[in-house]
């Protein structure tokens, strides 16, 4: 499945020689990593009317995180899930977003990230790449409190950007808000106060007629 | 020069009643920061034709700081320096971008950058405003060995962009290659192995005619 010949960024503009090999490799990664920057997502900003990027999402989260950990239901190392946060959509540098409401393009989702996982992480030296994969992995996995935690806010965000768009994806066609509801109960897999909060505002939303109401639902 | 009446992001879908008040401020501050996707940088993305927003760069910050720390002259914890560049441009919500290479824009940068902060950290709970303040005073300062290497980084990322750009702002009008080295230099502060990969860099490129060269350099 992989591509070994992709093209890097970095190939635009090579490193001038003279430059140490591990860092070159940090700094090819770093430099391939701009690409976060491109994969957009179906949530709008706030701020501006656009579609908001994967980078910027995951720096949203990562602010999120120092901020609402107080309501989680196990402690949790904040800088840990910060990290978890950071990277966990790196991935889709070369799997693409797959959006949350779409169930056929979640069909191949894992073999698809995971190849993109061992092309992307490959390029740093190989113990960074390792740690790298291992935290991926953690996060995908949701074993830990601190994996519950940052899928935790990768769920709430886009709420609280929905919210502020009054509806925003809860509006795509086919989607019901006990469907949202599904979605978003991992919330409270790390934090019942969040959930609450979220299934406020998800309640909310359904009765202002934000999103279409679920049968069978509060 | 605070202005009290600014509109705040939140106003636009005040969230409903039965949001409990702490969670509702920290949600009122999670929102109005989404403005930092909106602020332009001069640097332009590798992997886009556009400029970069400061959300993207504090995020692009916050994957080198792990990857790099091993390069640190002085031993730094690595996810307080996170927490620094997560948050270090949040001020230029409302203080805006300041130009690296553009001295007037400097002039009253300290100022207004100090008023932005009271205003943007006070929208948090008291307890936690202070703490994002005492972060970004303290990135401010360069008092402590995370700081120093927070500013490194801040310096190293857009070197980085405009390397692989062939000269990005390097080709600012005015600007030469010796006023590259003397506003990187900071980055030698933190790590000398960074900052000799940067020197190879920059003098490369000045070697390429992507800056222009100044006088009594190498």
């Amino acid at each position: 499945m992989s591509d070994e010949s992709r093209p890097l960024l970095v190939d635009r503009t090579p490193f001038p020689d003279g430059l140490d090999e591990r860092l070159h490799a940090q700094f090819t990664f770093l430099v391939e990593i701009d690409r976060l920057k491109t994969i957009l997502r179906q949530s709008p900003l706030v701020a501006a009317e656009r579609r908001e990027n994967d980078a910027e999402h995951s720096w949203h989260l990562a602010m999120m995180v120092p901020l609402l950990a107080e309501y989680a239901d196990e402690p949790i190392d904040v800088g840990h899930t910060v990290q978890l946060v950071l990277l966990h959509d790196l991935v889709e540098i070369y799997a693409g977003d797959t959006p949350l409401y779409d169930p056929a393009a979640g069909v191949d989702q894992a073999e698809r990230e995971t190849v993109a996982a061992d092309e992307l992480f490959g390029l740093l030296p190989e113990d960074q790449g390792r740690r790298l994969r291992e935290l991926w992995d953690e996060f995908e996995e949701r074993r830990t409190p601190e994996a519950r935690f940052a899928k935790a806010m990768d769920r709430l965000q886009p709420l609280l950007l929905n919210w502020m768009a009054r509806g925003g994806t809860w509006r795509t066609p086919g989607v019901t808000a006990d469907d949202v509801r599904a979605r978003k109960a991992v919330i409270g897999d790390a934090s019942a106060e969040l959930w609450k909060a979220g299934r406020l505002l998800i309640d909310e939303g359904e009765r202002r007629g934000w999103s279409r109401s679920g049968s069978g639902n509060a």
